[in-house]
């Protein structure tokens, strides 16, 4: 701010969340540039530290490029670091050591009939064919890999890779790493970026406010928080937007569906909130799909957040043991649906006496996943161990002889391979032929919890943001959860890593 | 444009639909009046001459405004024009002369149903509480309407008045005159919305195209049309965005659901696309809702667009008869469920195949219903007449003897007035007793074709448009199609007409 004085500023085009004005313009690009003063300049300018900001900066740098990478935090990976870990990927190593069979074609499908095919395709058909180049990227960047398979919901086979950590940080931390081994990159942590600087319509930088403090209490942290210096840079070859998804953006989410309160809890980190994505609208990104908001099925009530009970559901109780109704015993969803059915069955069981479903699994997981994922919520409380089902049944209220009979009925299933009251899928590379026997048996209360927002800008498959008539917005790229269209109406778990790293990857090939 | 020169247009506010540049500005506002040199000056700018336009108008110019309404097309009404003509009222003079009991509440939660609860409550209550109001306006502008109600689907109770012709010209056309007797009004057609002309951030007056033609064959005619000459119109008290809906933009449409293509059939007006709402995204309107797209399900695929099937289906056979799948010769759906229920239960019938459902009943309708549900579908033959079951059944092919069973099915329903199968309300009130037994008998093939679009700019109770900080942007309104919010995820039928004309009524009171 400093070497810039007030009517430099309101000379140039500056549109960007906090500010409806439309301040200052040129008549041509020369006039333009004599207007702005930037303090710096960079090749590339990232806007986000998460799968798809890094992704795209370690690919930039790699090209020879100078790159900046911001981040608003005080720490970097925004919700990529604290994500489970599980990245999807179809026709993948592990699959063919354990027998699995896969294709293109079957991952499409899946993602098709959970996004209720409103998906953009050709985002879709992307991520399935570079998936192999975005999981060598991780490799390359020294992610460690744990040896056996998750089945995610939704997914009809197993096909999902999961860190070493059990959480995305496996691939954040390598990847910064990375980056920062790079001549000519860095990654400035507190720097928020807040509007967009346009040449006639080509974005050539950014407005950003350095030594920025994230203030968690303020209802809007975008628009009422003034902390930080105000800083001009340039990129010369463009802006990489990979912001993130708005789950933690009370208003932007409540205008999607007045429901989603602050009593609303979520798995995202508090920084999660729709300024980027605005900015990006306001200089004509076409927006798609801003109003399916997706909760995630497999967290627990009794922490706040994202917490750890969604190692043991989405690992460990979905994949091999089941989710009943407390008031019956009884199952009444497929534990292997999409997220929105399951979370729309969950919701339907909790009503509004809060009667949370309980989901279990007994002993014979831990031959066949992460034992983190019982012993880290066994840790905190939250999950539970019992000697034996009616045990269970006691400490839960489950009427215990319809809750028994519900287990019979669900081991005959997984012995038969078929499940006929909900189709969940259980063939041996499910199942692994776990059925529900061997103590301890582990039981944990569930709840759906907002997780991902599948809206925002449109991108081509080159990641370029598209205008409303269907342009390259010169300058302009996107990659992550801010952009919209690849998983429709829902998304499939696992397929976030691949998603944002893909298109990550690909704005910095091509920017 | 004549007495603009193109360096002043480069130094005007202008943000819209037709130019991504953000061309020039301002430091202060003294300094851009002096750039802008409009070429008339108003106090209202209306932009649209349908429902929401119309009511806007009348209510403004009645408080002694001189009003403007701005309509491209060649003919003023949009799609309120060619609209069937019926009118949500909850607690209007013909339920109680019928015997119906109904309230706000219920009114209300019938909607929220259909909108999956993610409706704007405030919006809706505003509807709920000035209806009476409304329907007031539109009888002091001369509309006549029918003296039988309506039961359309998704509404717990008949609560549908209908205009005397059976369409939304029974309400546009008095309206126009009634408007244009006020002093200092005038609908001007063929003149085209461009961009909204900001003074700092408030709304202060619009960029237009007079004598626009308006090109069906041109797949974007929002920015690929160049015809008309270029006007600047001041509006002193601001601009009313009532642009509707966007269901034959299809690029838009497209963008929030890739299946929307050409092939699509709609009910709309090929004017209805997206350049008005995309114009007020760009200067700051909050988006609510974009991507729920509505299917009417009463359209028949015998004739194109809107045609008169509707009648039919809408009025006749869903609520007197049944539509049975042609394969099976059986029900499969409520014919009085929300339109997203029965849409989607008819695209399942409908399948690969294009086995489209027969809807039908008998000829007791003509007592109960307009008689021109019947005869103008008669007459372009896409409503067909039999003598007898079996003969309806031969001509569509239906297996005749499960068919029969159907028939004999539903008349015990009709008697009993509880439809066991598919939970159809089949109360007095709403069958009259009428069941399928008295011949000659109707049918028509039915499909959904798309209908309304229910997102849009976010609006409050005034019908101030809101932007993202929640805050009024100065000078702008919007009422109607082009607002996001009150419907949720699907309006129900006749909803609309309540709708655009109370907002357009409120935003004509407040500004």
């Amino acid at each position: 701010m400093a070497n810039i004085s007030r009517r430099d500023m309101l000379k140039m085009s500056i549109v960007g969340a906090s500010s409806l004005a439309l301040s200052s313009v040129n008549a041509n690009a020369s006039e333009n540039e004599k207007d702005i003063k930037f303090d710096e300049e960079w090749d590339v300018v990232i806007i986000g530290s998460g799968f798809a900001g890094l992704a795209a900066g370690v690919t930039a740098a790699k090209r020879g490029n100078k790159v900046l990478v911001l981040e608003k935090m005080g720490r970097v990976g925004g919700n990529s670091v604290i994500n489970g870990g599980g990245f999807a990927v179809p026709n993948n190593p592990l699959q063919k050591k354990e027998g699995v069979k896969d294709s293109d074609e079957l991952f499409i499908n899946d993602c098709l009939k959970a996004g209720l095919n409103i998906n953009h395709l050709e985002l879709l058909q992307t991520i399935a064919e570079r998936a192999k180049d975005t999981f060598n990227l991780t490799l390359e960047c020294g992610t460690e890999y744990y040896d056996k398979l998750s089945h995610l919901g939704g997914h009809s086979v197993p096909r999902t890779i999961n860190t070493k950590n059990g959480s995305g940080s496996g691939i954040v931390h390598p990847m910064v790493a990375a980056f920062e081994k790079i001549p000519n990159t860095e990654i400035r942590k507190r720097t928020k970026f807040d509007d967009f600087i346009l040449e006639t319509n080509k974005v050539v930088g950014v407005k950003v406010k350095e030594n920025y403090k994230f203030d968690q209490k303020l209802i809007d942290d975008d628009n009422e928080n003034t902390s930080g210096e105000i800083k001009f840079i340039k990129a010369k070859k463009g802006v990489i937007l990979a912001s993130g998804g708005f789950c933690n953006d009370l208003f932007f989410r409540q205008l999607q569906d007045p429901r989603l309160g602050v009593n609303t809890d979520t798995t995202n980190h508090p920084g999660a909130t729709a300024g980027g994505l605005i900015s990006a609208l306001k200089i004509g990104a076409a927006p798609v799909h801003l109003s399916w908001i997706q909760f995630g099925p497999w967290a627990c009530p009794d922490e706040p957040g994202f917490g750890v009970g969604t190692k043991f559901n989405s690992g460990a109780s979905f994949r091999f043991g089941i989710s009943v109704n407390p008031k019956t015993g009884k199952r009444y969803m497929n534990e292997l649906a999409d997220r929105k059915i399951r979370s729309d069955a969950m919701f339907k069981v909790i009503g509004d006496d809060k009667n949370y479903p309980i989901n279990l699994c007994d002993s014979q997981v831990l031959q066949h996943t992460d034992p983190e994922r019982i012993n880290k919520p066994l840790k905190t409380g939250i999950l539970k161990q019992f000697n034996t089902l009616e045990e269970l049944a006691e400490f839960y209220n489950i009427p215990k002889a319809d809750f028994l009979e519900t287990v019979k009925k669900y081991n005959e299933f997984v012995k038969n391979q078929k499940d006929l009251d909900f189709g969940k899928p259980l063939s041996l590379a499910t199942t692994k032929g776990v059925n529900i026997s061997k103590p301890p048996f582990y039981a944990m209360r569930g709840t759906p919890k907002l997780h991902h927002t599948m809206g925002g800008v449109k991108i081509n498959t080159k990641a370029q943001v598209l205008d409303i008539n269907d342009n390259p917005i010169p300058g302009f790229y996107a990659a992550g959860e801010v952009t919209g269209g690849t998983h429709g109406a829902s998304r499939l778990g696992s397929c976030a890593i691949l998603d944002c790293l893909t298109f990550g990857m690909i704005a910095g090939e091509n920017i």
